[in-house]
C-alpha cells in the first residue's frame, strides 16, 4: 500500500488541482488531501471556508479511480512543527507530491520522499486569476469542475467575495 | 438533499460507533462525521492521532451504503464558538445526530435540528472499557471493527498505550 | 480621582458580589469591573457568557452610586502575565480589592495596592451553592438581585445548565 | 427593549464615531459598542490599549442619551467564527450597525439585522489622519471629543507613538 | 561532538537533578537541558517562572564540567507535535535522557536514541515533597544546591507558594 | 551583581550584534540575551530555529569575559504584555540595552532603565543584506564569527534560504 499526500488552499478548487490529482492517482493506491489554511475564509485570498473546499474537492473526485482523503489542515504558524501537524492529522502516507519550495523543503528537512510536480497551466488555472475574474465579472465556471460551480453558487460565494471586497 | 452530523473522538472507533453510524446512514443522503479532540493523542484517553482515527472510521466505513465525510475537528475551548467552528471545518448539514448532552445543548441554542440517539450496549461498547482493556492486556480485539484492529496494530496502538500509562 | 479594581467569575452575579461592590464603591471616585474567565460559558462550573454576565452586573449595579466600567477578561493561562493583561483590557486603577489569593499575589508582586477584602456571608452567597440549588430545583431566586433572575430566565439559563450537567 | 451593536477600532475615538453613535442613540433603547482588536496596542496603526479606548469612549459619551456597554473584543483571526466571538461577549442586540464590509457580510450570513450606516465625513474624521497629524506635530484635538484629548495626554499617547514611528 | 537531552520542570531544581546532569556530563560533550512547562508560574505545582528556573539551573552546574545549555520550553498541549517544537527550540542532540514515560515514548516514535535514566532516590528528591516541605514550613534548603537556596530567597519563593496556597 | 538584557532576532548573528555584545560585558556583571521571534524559521526573513540560533550565538561568545544566558523568547503579538512575558522567561535584569523603539517604548512604559545603543556599522552588519547575500551567492562569512559560518553550513541554511524563496 502507498499513499500520496497533496496539499493546496483551493480557493477555489480547480482544473489545475484535478490535472495533478489525477496525475497523482495513477501512482499511489490511495491520496491524502490537505486542504491548507483551514481556518481561513471571508477573505480575498480565502473566502471560501474549510468545510465548503472539502466538499468542492470530495465532489468533484466522485470518478477518481483511487480512494482518497480530504483533510482540513489549519496553519500553525511555526514552519518547524508544520510537517509534524500535518502527518498528526492525516493517514500514514509515504511520497509528497507538490510544487510549493516551502513544502518541498519542510518535508525534505524530515526525511520524507518528496516529488516535485508542475501545476498545470498554471497561468490559466490560478485560484488568483478565478478569484479576480469573479470580482470583475467576468466568466470563471470554465476553470473549475462543475461541482465547483454548484457548491460556490449554494453558498453564494461570487457575492460573499465582492461584499468582502468593498471598500469600507 | 439531507446531510446528518455525528461527532465523536472515536479513541478508538469501535463497534458501538459503527452500528449508530449505520443507522443514521439510514435517514441521511450523506453522513459527516467530525473526529473530535483531533489535536490530542498520546495520552491515556486519546491515545491516537486524528489521522489514525480518520484510518479507523474510513476504512470501517467502506462497505457502508452513503457518502461520507470525516472531517478531524480540533478543540477550540470555548463552547460558545464550537458550533461556528464546526461548521466552517464541515460542509452543510441540516441534522445533527448525538447522545452527548453538550453537544445537543451547543447545537440546540444555535437553532440547528437535534435528533437524540442512544449509544449501542454502551456498557460493552465504550472507549474506556476498550482502553483498559489494553492496558490490563485482556482481548479488545473483538469490540471494534477489523479495519481498526489492523490500524491499531499497525501504529504499535498498544504499547504506545501501555508505554505512556507507565508511572514515572 | 481613584479607580477601584475588583474580579470574579460572576457564575452567577449575586447578593455577596453586590455587597462588595457597594461597599468598594464608597472608597473610590469609580469601579472597574473585570468579568473572568470570560471565553467560559456553556459549562457546570462557568454556565453564562461573558456577555450574559456583563447585562446580569451592569443591570444589578444600575443604582449604584458610584461610574463603574464591567470589562470582560479572557484567561491566558500564564499568571506571570496576567496583571500586564488586566491592565491593557481595563481603564488605569490604583487600587485591588480582592479576597482571592492568587489575584492578591500577582497585584503585589506587580507592585501594585491591594486591600484585602472579605466574601460576604460566603457560604450562603456562593456560586458553586447557587448552580448547585439550581440543578436540584431549589429556590435560588433570593440569593441575587432581580435583575439577574431576569437575565438568567431570558437565557433559559437553568435549563441550560441542567441540559449540560446531564450524564452522557 | 432594543439594542443595537456597532464596533470599532477606535484609534483613537473621534467626533466621526462620536456622530455616529448619536445617531444609532436614536433608533434603540440601548448600545452595545464593541472595541475591536482589543489585544493591539503600541503599534503605528493601533498605539492604545483597549482600556485606554474604552476610557476614551465611556467618558466621551457621558451625556449620550441611551444606556451603552463598551466591551473590548479580541481579534480571533478566524472570520468564520466571529460573529459567534462577539455574541458571548456581549449583550444581546438585535441590529447591527456597520459601514465595514466584513463586518456586515458576517453579520448578514448569520442572519442578523444588518443596518448601513455612513461615516461621518470620513475623510476628515478618520483614526488614520489623526494619527498622521499627531506624528507631523499638526493640530488633531479638534478632531476628537475633549475627554479623548484628556486620555491621550494622559497616557502620553503622542509620545508613544512618536517614538513607536522611529527607526531602528 | 555529542550532545545529550534532558528535561524537567524543575520546581525547584533539586540534588535528585544535579546527581542525573553530572552523570550525563559524563557520557556526553555537550549536555542541552530543557525547562518544561516554560509558561507556568505561580501556581502550587508550579510556583517558579522559567526566568528563575534557568538561574537555579545555571548557577548549581556552574562547577559542571561540561558545557550546557539551559532552555525554556513551552508546553504546546499537542504531544504529537512535541518533539518537533523542542528539537526547534534547541541546539541538535543526537540522544535523550528521560525517566519520563510520554518522554521516552514521544522522542522514540520519532527515532531518536533514548537512554532511560533513574530518578536518585527520587521519595527523598521530588519537587512535590520539597514544595510540601515549603508549604508546612519543614526544612527543605537540603535538598536542593545552595544556589536554589538564594534564588528562592531573593524571590521570596516561599512566601509565594504559601499566598497561592491560601484558601480563598 | 548587575545583569543586562539584550534582545534580537539573530537572523543570522553577525559580527555587528558581537560588537554590541562585547561593549555591554563591559558594563554589566552578567548578560541575559533573548532569542526573538523564537517560533519562526524556514521563512526568508527568518531562516534559522531558535535552536540554531542559540548555537550560533554561545559558539561565537565562548570567549566572552562575562556570563551570559541565551533564553527563546515567543512573539506573543501583544505589546501590552511583552515585558511581562520577556521577564518571566528570564533571570532578572536590570538594565535594557536597545536600538529597537518600540523594545525602548515598552520597557520605558513598564519604568526600567533602558540604555539606548547604536547598532555597529549598520549597513555593513545586518541580517538584511547578509540573507540577501546568501541569496544572491555572494560572499557573507566574513561578516560573522567562525562560529555562526560552522552552524550555518551544518544545517545547510544556505541551501534552505535558497529553496524557501523560489518561487511556486
Amino acid at each position: 500500500m502507498t499513499r500520496g499526500f497533496y496539499i493546496g488552499r483551493f480557493q477555489p478548487y480547480h482544473n489545475g488541482h484535478q490535472k495533478v490529482l489525477e496525475q497523482i492517482a495513477c501512482s499511489s493506491d490511495e491520496i491524502v488531501i490537505g486542504v491548507g489554511s483551514a481556518q481561513e475564509s471571508h477573505t480575498i485570498t480565502n473566502p471560501f471556508t474549510a468545510g465548503e473546499r472539502v466538499l468542492m474537492l470530495t465532489q468533484s473526485l466522485a470518478d477518481l479511480d483511487c480512494p482518497f482523503y480530504v483533510i482540513p489542515i489549519e496553519d500553525i504558524q511555526r514552519n518547524a512543527l508544520w510537517v509534524a501537524h500535518v502527518r498528526a492529522m492525516t493517514p500514514p502516507f509515504d511520497t509528497v507530491y507538490s510544487s510549493n519550495p516551502l513544502v518541498v523543503q519542510l518535508f525534505t528537512e524530515a526525511g520524507m520522499t518528496v516529488k516535485s510536480i508542475d501545476m498545470y497551466e498554471r497561468l490559466t488555472y490560478s485560484g488568483t486569476a478565478i478569484r479576480q475574474r469573479m470580482l470583475d465579472g467576468e466568466p470563471w465556471e470554465h476553470l473549475v469542475p462543475p461541482a465547483v460551480v454548484n457548491v460556490i453558487k449554494e453558498v453564494h460565494g461570487v457575492e460573499r467575495l465582492r461584499q468582502i471586497a468593498r471598500t469600507d
